[in-house]
């Protein structure tokens, strides 16, 4: 739980992407470029860009440490737009980890959340 | 604005921190470790402890933009406890920066609580 270690402020942007991607992958494979996109169609109105770097960064751990499978598929036909891709899974390891993880994460965001609320009454008055 | 450059995700500690620290400035007067410590005592709950690095920072910035005067005072009497402390408070340039960020602040603070709601509702279903 690496993520948690500089716990205290808000929490880290890779805490929160990790819990993105392991639901993302969870519903469906798919491939990095993907999952990035898609995320990134997801937050714009947010104003919050999902790095490409932080993105890979929790593919790559979790693929290290056996939770996430990856698969290589062609992608186009043969010598035509021929393309191969790497397909991100769940192992079942991954699986419980992401639930897990998941139950954790629901605590960090609440605490997270608990924090603003104070700012913005603190500040601003109550909030709604 | 440097604390905005690189918003994206949640708002930095340094921001949050600022709008804290104009506020008790702005109340009275008061030295930094009274600053730091009150602060670390009211986020206690959170599990946020206010950086003492962070919060120096803060107190430098203003008062290197002129936002923030410093006057020095004796505490206790001479010669018994004899101690002199720093005691900061707003210039008129910086309440007028104050109200600015105050505004400024409850814009990005509305934003990462939009972001933290979305994920609990993402992924927990619908926020109360």
């Amino acid at each position: 739980m690496s993520e948690f270690k500089n716990r205290g402020f808000l929490l880290k942007q890779r805490a929160f992407l990790k819990l993105y991607i392991y639901k993302t992958i969870d519903k469906h494979k798919g491939y990095a470029s993907q999952y990035l996109g898609d995320l990134r169609k997801e937050f714009k109105q947010y104003g919050y860009e999902p790095t490409h770097t932080e993105t890979y960064k929790v593919l790559h751990e979790l693929t290290r440490d056996g939770l996430v499978k990856r698969e290589r598929q062609i992608k186009g036909e043969k010598g035509v737009d021929f393309q191969e891709i790497i397909l991100y899974s769940l192992t079942d390891e991954g699986k419980k980890e992401y639930d897990l993880y998941k139950k954790q994460m629901k605590v960090e965001l609440e605490r997270c959340r608990g924090l603003l609320d104070k700012a913005l009454e603190d500040h601003y008055g109550p909030v709604r």
